[in-house]
């Protein structure tokens, strides 16, 4: 620890009192686990409780320029957790704050601290707002809301996309300034999280995906609960049916018709979430040959491709997009409908079939959709998570919440294609053979997050206790994203070990970044090396 | 005329020759009118023809240290025209860079340099892409997509927020370098113009209502034409009706049932577009009476409020919208539907009637209705603009495209109400008395933008060739801006004369906007005193 680190400890703990700031070996071991290849260890964990210590907090890291890195739940799966770039940075958890300051039940909003989890204000909005839904995304219960919408997480109901439902942020600059966006800087102003833009330029975006402040209060809007919903899934068979499908549901997508997110996965990423790595079929040597698939495919009742999504809105309206929905989906892919009602049916039945060893299929396809169904409509959910633990050896039932506690490996590398069949082949075709080379299976899905887009994410499974998985994990992450970035399909979103990859040389788009970045932190102590290029590159 | 400025000058015409560099005083004079109370001459005016023409301009501008005020159309009425907040700059018209780069029929978007006007690319989109609308704004079809989305104008389809439509930049900073935003900056991204965010933080806000940065290129995306359309209005008799029924309308509109941009506008209003301003009736002193105002109202057979929106999406949902509409507004005011096939015969009625002297309030009604109508389809119109002249002495007919032809003034004042009536009649219960003070009348809308604000405008019409109505409406403008940032109120969008009103000592946000200008722009060449304040008030 250098001296300068010992000196901020010191006025940290003048601060926040022996109790709320932890340099203990256990502690600074338990940030450092991370599902990546590799972590970092932090020199210490703070735990503000106000904006009002961040603020000062932040000023004795500039001062003694030790970094510090701030998370919210530390529940970035997939993404580097709560790990910071950089070895050594203090961490800065926002757990403990955890208010949420306002839900307006007229206006359908919600204003929150950065600790209120998803499963928090899912609980409270029922309570307060009992005719609006929180938007979930698949980070589970725990995950902070306001975390996850600053990475860019998203949701399933029509408010999936949370860019557009953050509105009125408060954040804390590298200096201690503290800085409302929109209209929040105006006193008393009433539309502060209404009307995102404000007046003059918009600068929440600065904040998402960057180093350049801290969010200490954000408010969040909440889709009206519609008036019928209905559940949907497509199971297709053919494995190249997956493009003419997605040709055909664009427009369906693009009129509203379709206005949730609609998720796309392949047999084996449904498959993750619900059984274990078939080892001993597969004589321990992955990946799995297309016949085993087929096999697993059946005995789970799924297809090759499994498109679920909801319909909502006023009643007749759901049933002309089912009706559209058949049409659009007519001989590529099987449409069933799912509503409260015959996913309560479906589960009695079953009770009454498993005493007689019956029911195996129906089991699985109920295990396969419910994690869907809950997420459609705003239900935190801890399923789509299992599917971490996919390759993790010997693992038990029932599967920990949080994948580090089995060791498990977690890459996932997501790129964004045009809302086109086309693409979605031709991402897939020159992936799949990277990762078979490194005898890893494709897990994919694709979610049709607006109306022309949709975000791929690939799951890179591996477990972390065996060295050369881990190797093998590492260099196909590269090689993946470095051919998607040759082919034109860049990730939404990434892990700190992807992040260098991202950044080629003389792209102004990053100079620029770090031009910003330079004005407003020129000592780079925040979060240094988070999507924006360090400074010491110079 | 400084030296630098001369320096400068000639260094531009080196790069553009003498054909696209214009000091003539009768240019300069031309592009200094303006319908506000003051306006500013620039030095030069510079016709580039593209980005890289751009990037040397603003080279020699901050070389030599002469602001450039970059316009794209210079229709920015009621907000400041073509006019600099400063003097002597030196307008850069972009209006020569005028391609249409793409127009995608499948994907639903263009992409368009900002001198590709309204009217332009509304053909465009209907000869390459069909089945889809352009969401027009109300500034007519001469003014340009880019720069009335920069500054964040809105239309009145589902796609009304441009903010949610424009995606993909690509931006020449104030030292030369260019940027593209969101996914452009990597090589051949196949998602840049249907994904906005990119992957690292959103810099697209900073390019709008600001002067960080001149848009060079800009992807938008168009509205799919939906199966069914109807066009209501809804006319309301009693002044204070329109509290209850802006509350009746927000769950409608925040269930996505009314989906397009419901305009809610005053007698007044309607009828500034429509008729002179009774100045002989009225006795020669504004304002008008309330006995007056209802005389005219019935005229015209409009009521005190006329919202008008329409209902989109599959012919199913948008009978269930209207069966929605007609209960919500029960009580309240009458609502009517137009369809294309009605006002073809209501056109037809009229040319019946006229004949025989009947028929005037049909005729007026139609009249009030056809501009809101296109504006619904996408199809943009001038008719809102007529407005502008309703001081104006001695107005002949037809009124003039540009309201600086017959001297009229016009600044609008555009505060963002929550979706609650409550706010609507405290809104102007606070102002119409300081507009009665100075002898205007209160002409207002508010249009429902988003699914919980709208966006109010208040226009102050004067004729700038009577010196004390000029001050009047100075004095106005600021006394009711004071009172609506007092009220919480503030504007989304303002002319120069409003922006140092809206700027208090030691606003945080204020602030870091200069800190991030004074990183890109330190000699504060680009477009000075636009929103973001001078460097110079250090």
């Amino acid at each position: 620890m250098t001296q300068d680190t010992t000196r901020a400890i010191e006025a940290w703990r003048t601060i926040l009192g022996a109790s709320r700031l932890d340099t203990t070996e256990a502690t600074r071991a338990r940030y450092a686990r991370t599902t990546s290849p590799r972590g970092t260890r932090p020199c210490a964990v703070l735990y503000p409780v106000s904006a009002d210590e961040v603020r000062t907090i932040i000023q004795v890291a500039a001062c003694h320029g030790v970094v510090l890195y701030p998370i919210s739940g530390g529940h970035n799966w997939g993404y580097g957790d709560a790990c910071a770039p950089t070895e050594g940075a203090a961490i800065l958890d926002l757990g403990r704050m955890n208010r949420i300051i306002e839900i307006n039940p007229t206006l359908g909003y919600a204003v929150v601290e950065p600790g209120v989890t998803q499963g928090q204000l899912h609980d409270a909005v029922r309570r307060e707002a009992p005719g609006f839904w929180l938007d979930c995304s698949a980070a589970g219960p725990e995950a902070s809301v306001v975390g996850n919408a600053l990475d860019r997480g998203f949701g399933h109901t029509p408010y999936g996309d949370h860019v557009r439902t953050t509105c009125g942020m408060e954040v804390v600059l590298a200096d201690g300034r503290l800085v409302r966006t929109g209209f929040g800087h105006f006193t008393d102003a009433r539309a502060t999280h209404v009307y995102p833009y404000g007046v003059g330029p918009i600068l929440d975006g600065l904040f998402m995906q960057s180093n350049l402040g801290i969010v200490t209060r954000m408010g969040i809007w909440l889709y009206p609960e519609p008036e019928a919903f209905r559940f949907f899934h497509i199971g297709v068979n053919r494995d190249s049916d997956v493009a003419p499908l997605v040709d055909a549901l664009r427009p369906l997508r693009m009129k509203g018709l379709l206005n949730s997110a609609v998720h796309i996965g392949n047999d084996l990423r449904v498959l993750s979430s619900m059984v274990a790595y078939p080892w001993e079929a597969c004589g321990g040597t992955p990946p799995l040959s297309p016949e085993l698939r087929r096999v697993l495919r059946r005995e789970s009742g799924l297809g090759a491709w499994n498109v679920t999504g909801s319909l909502t809105g006023p009643a007749a309206q759901v049933r002309g997009a089912g009706r559209a929905l058949r049409k659009a989906a007519k001989g590529l892919g099987k449409v069933t409908f799912v509503t409260d009602l015959r996913l309560r049916w479906g589960q009695r039945l079953l009770k009454g079939l498993k005493p007689l060893g019956l029911g195996t299929v129906l089991a699985r396809q109920l295990e396969a959709l419910e994690p869907n169904y809950g997420l459609l409509k705003g239900e935190p959910c801890t399923a789509p998570l299992a599917g971490a633990h996919w390759r993790v050896r010997d693992m038990g039932k029932p599967r920990p919440e949080d994948p580090r506690d089995t060791h498990a490996g977690l890459l996932w590398i997501s790129p964004v294609v045009p809302l086109c069949g086309e693409d979605v082949l031709r991402l897939l075709q020159a992936v799949e053979p990277l990762f078979h080379a490194e005898g890893f299976d494709l897990l994919a899905t694709f979610t049709m997050l607006n109306e022309r887009a949709m975000v791929g994410i690939l799951n890179l499974a591996f477990d972390r206790r065996i060295k050369e998985e881990v190797t093998a994990a590492d260099r196909c992450y590269r090689a993946v994203l470095k051919r998607l970035l040759a082919l034109g399909y860049p990730p939404y979103r990434t892990a700190p070990c992807g992040m260098p990859l991202l950044r080629e040389e003389g792209d102004t788009f990053w100079e620029l970044t770090r031009d910003i970045k330079r004005a407003l932190d020129p000592k780079d102590i925040l979060a240094r090396g988070r999507y924006i290029p360090p400074l010491d590159q110079d």
